[in-house]
C-alpha cells in the first residue's frame, strides 16, 4: 500500500454516522516525520474546515489499528504506534457533518521529538489542502465504477494494485475496470498466486470486476496486416483471460483503417468466430463509440448490424461520454489548434441521441478532463448527458475514465470530484 | 517495484563491459502508454547523449526478460512483451562507454498504434532527463552504503522497499542502512514473513546490512521523563531487532536536555546496561556527532570516556559529515537567518579534527543536501574531508544520507550523483 504524497490524505476523508445519526468526520494524515512513533508523542491536533469547522488541538480523536482514543488516552498508551507507512485516522466531532463537495482541510499537528531542544517542542506542522468528502447520493439510478485508466502515469509510479482499488472503493463505486495488457502481471499468462490475490483484493475492498479492456492489434508486425483468424485469436485469449478474472464485459479496441477510425473490417469475422466462447464465458464483448465517432455514424450502425444479424447478447455498445464534451480541453504548452486533432475541442454530440441506441448499450465510460473544486466539469455536460441515459432507462455501470492531466496524484481527486458530481446531479434528476 | 515517473529511468543508467573492453552504455525507459504492449509494435528508439552520442532508431538494442533483440528481431518476434510495470533496457553501442558524471540523454521513441490514423504514425515520444552514470571508483579505500533516510518522503509514497534496495544496488553501494521505526512494518515485532522478505531482498541485490536508527525517546509520555532502565529497555528492544535483521551497528537518537543537544543523562546507564548485551549479539552502539555538535565537545568527550572507562568495543562513534558543512543551505520559502537555527549555515569542523577522535570512529552517515550537476557539492568540502578520513586510516562506510529538497524522486539522482562525486574524488586522493 502507497500513501498520497500530501500529508492530508483524499482517501478516507468522509461523513461518519452513528446509530443511524451523522456524528461528524473523518480523514487520514500521514506522518510527517522520517520515522514512525509511539502514539503517546503525539501532542493533539487543531483542525478547521473552512468557515465551517474550528477545534482545538484536544477535540479530535485518534484512530490506531482499529482502536480510537482521546488525546490524554493517547498520551497515556504503551506501544500504540503511528507507522511510517500507515495514515492516522482522526476524527473531529460535528452534529450533522459536513456538505457534500471539496472542502478546504487545514491542520495543526504537534508531535514532542524528544531530540530537539525543549523550547522548540512540540515541533508542529501546518498544513492545507483542498479534499474531496467520499460522495454520497444517486444510489438506486446507476451503479458506479472506476477504470484504472484513470490512474494512467500513476499506476506503477504513486499507486499499487491495492492502492489504486482502496482509491476505488473510497469513492464509493462498486465496481472496477482494468486494461488486460496493463494491470495484469505476467499477461497474458498471469500466475495463479496473482490471479489469487486480484480475487481476494476485489473481496477485501468490496468490488466488482467490470469491464477489461483489450487490443485488437492490427499492426502487430511491420508491413503486414492481421488476418481475421488472427484478429478473432487475439479477441479469444482475453475473452479467456477476461472470465478468469471475473469480468462480464470486454471492450476490444480494433485497430483503424481511417482518419475517422472506421475499424479494420477484420473486427466483423474477428467478432463472429468469438461469439460461442463470449456466450459459453458469459461475457460480452462491447467495442466503444469514442469520440470523434458520434452516435449517428456507419460504424455504429455497423456494430447494431452485427447485434441484428446475429441476434447475439454477447456483443452490444460501449459508449465512452468524451462525445459529448462540448467545450475545448485546453492547448497544452506547445500545442496549437491547428496542429491537434480538432476533436479535442468537443465533437458535442446531442445527449438526446442517446435513447435511439440505448438499448444496445452494455456499459459506460464516464470520461472527463477537469472537475473544478466547485465540482463543475470543465468540459462534460453532465447534467443532460445524465437525464439522457435515466430517460433512455440505462440503468448500468457509469466507470470513470479520468483523461486530464498527468500531474502525480492529481486522478485521485479529479476521480472523487467526478463522483461526487455526478451522485449528486443523479439524485436531483426528474 | 515502482518505476520512477520520468519515461528515462535513473536506475540502470550504465556503461556496459563485454570480454573486459567497455562496447557502450545502457539505460531504461518506462513505457510511454497507458497500456503494455507486444515489443514487435516497436519502430525503435534514436538516442543522443549530449555531444558525443547521436544513433538513428534502428540502431540499440532492446533487452526484455533477459533476452536481447535487434529492432527486425523484434519486429518478428511473437510473445515478447514490453509490460506496464517493466522498464525496457535499451543498449546503445559505443566503443569505451560513457565518462563518469551526469548526462542529458535525449530519446525518440516510436510505437505503432494499431488504433490511431495510420498518417499520425508511429506515434512518436521525445523525452530528455540529465541523469547520472552508474557510479565506479573509489574502490578498497572505503566501503559505500546508503541509508534509507535519504528517500525521506518518498519512501512509501513513490519508492517501495524493494524499489529503495533497487537504487541502493544500483550506485554500486553493498551496504544498507535503516530506521528500525520506519522501514520495519510491525515494528517493533514484524512477522517473521516480513523478515525472510528482508533477508531474501538483501540477498537478491548484494546487500549487507550495515547501521540501524533507534530512538530513546525520553519524552515519552506527557509531563515525565524516562528512567534509565526505561531507556536500556528501548535501546535492548532495537539491539534485539537489529541483530534479528543482521545489522551491525545500532545508532541510538538520545533524547536532548539543551539546546545544544547535550543528551539526557540517562543515556551512559542506558548504554552501560546495554553493553553485555550489545557484546552477545556482536552488535556496536553508536550515537551520532551530528551538527550543531562538533568534534572538540563535552558530549563527544563522554562518549569516549565510556569507551576508555568500560574498555568496551560495543561502543563507538558514528560521524555525520554535516558537521563539515561549510556552506549554507538555502533559505527555503518564508524562512529569514533569524528564525532558523544558525546551524543550518554550518558548523565548519574542521576535517583535520578527524584525526583526534578517528580510533574510535566505527560509521560515518555522509550527510548531504545538494549536488549540481557537474558533480559540485553546495555545502561539504568533500575533498578535504575524505583526505582526512583516508589519512587517518578510516576504512568503513560511507553511508549517505541526503537531506535536501524533498521533491518527489529528487533524492534518487542525487545518491548517484553524491556516489559518483564521493568515488571519483576517492579515486584521486593522496
Amino acid at each position: 500500500m502507497l500513501l498520497e504524497r500530501d500529508l492530508i490524505q483524499s482517501a478516507g476523508f468522509r461523513n461518519v454516522t452513528e446509530g443511524g445519526r451523522v456524528t461528524g468526520f473523518q480523514f487520514r494524515v500521514r506522518m510527517p516525520s522520517y520515522r514512525g512513533m509511539a502514539a503517546s508523542l503525539i501532542d493533539g491536533v487543531a483542525v478547521r474546515v473552512g468557515g465551517l469547522v474550528d477545534v482545538g488541538p484536544d477535540v479530535p480523536l485518534w484512530t490506531f489499528g482499529g482502536r480510537t482514543f482521546t488525546l490524554p488516552e493517547l498520551g497515556d498508551s504503551e506501544g500504540v504506534r503511528w507507522p511510517l507507512e500507515e495514515a492516522a485516522v482522526i476524527t473531529v466531532p460535528f452534529d450533522g457533518g459536513l456538505p457534500q463537495g471539496v472542502h478546504e482541510l487545514t491542520v495543526e499537528l504537534r508531535l514532542r521529538m524528544s531530540y530537539i531542544p525543549v523550547e522548540h517542542q512540540p515541533t508542529i506542522q501546518r498544513v492545507s489542502r483542498k479534499v474531496t468528502l467520499a460522495p454520497e447520493g444517486g444510489d438506486g439510478t446507476f451503479r458506479y465504477g472506476v477504470s484504472l485508466y484513470s490512474f494512467m502515469g500513476d499506476y506503477g509510479t504513486v499507486l499499487d494494485l491495492e492502492s489504486a482499488l482502496a482509491h476505488v472503493a473510497d469513492v464509493g463505486a462498486t465496481g472496477v475496470e482494468i486494461l488486460g495488457e496493463g494491470h495484469v502481471p505476467g499477461y497474458p499468462e498471469p500466475s495463479p498466486a496473482w490471479i489469487d490475490s486480484w480475487l481476494s483484493l476485489l473481496e477485501k475492498y468490496s468490488l466488482e470486476p467490470t469491464n477489461y479492456g483489450s487490443w485488437i492489434d492490427t499492426r502487430l508486425h511491420p508491413g503486414r496486416s492481421m488476418t481475421a483468424a488472427e484478429g478473432a485469436q487475439a479477441l479469444q485469449r482475453d475473452l479467456k483471460l477476461a472470465h478468469r478474472l471475473g469480468f462480464g464485459f470486454v471492450r476490444p479496441k480494433i485497430g483503424v483503417v481511417s482518419s475517422d477510425l472506421v475499424p479494420d473490417p477484420i473486427w466483423t469475422e474477428a467478432v463472429e468466430r468469438s461469439l460461442d466462447l463470449a456466450h459459453e464465458l458469459g461475457v460480452v464483448i462491447c467495442p466503444e463509440i469514442h469520440s470523434p465517432t458520434p452516435i449517428k455514424h456507419p460504424v455504429v450502425d455497423d456494430y447494431i448490424g452485427l447485434i441484428e444479424r446475429t441476434g447475439t447478447k454477447n456483443f452490444g455498445l460501449l459508449i465512452d461520454t468524451g462525445i459529448f464534451q462540448d467545450r475545448p480541453i485546453p492547448l497544452r504548452e506547445g500545442e496549437t489548434r491547428e496542429t491537434r486533432p480538432a476533436f479535442l475541442d468537443g465533437i458535442g454530440v446531442n445527449p438526446a441521441d442517446f435513447k435511439d441506441i440505448a438499448q444496445y448499450v452494455v456499459f459506460i465510460q464516464a470520461k472527463f478532463h477537469d472537475i473544478n473544486e466547485r465540482l463543475e466539469d470543465q468540459q462534460i455536460p453532465w447534467r443532460p448527458v445524465l437525464q439522457a441515459l435515466k430517460d433512455s432507462g440505462y440503468t448500468g455501470y457509469l466507470s470513470s475514465e479520468y483523461e486530464g492531466e498527468r500531474t502525480p496524484w492529481r486522478a485521485i481527486e479529479q476521480v472523487r470530484r467526478q463522483h461526487a458530481l455526478i451522485r449528486s446531479i443523479t439524485a436531483e434528476l426528474d
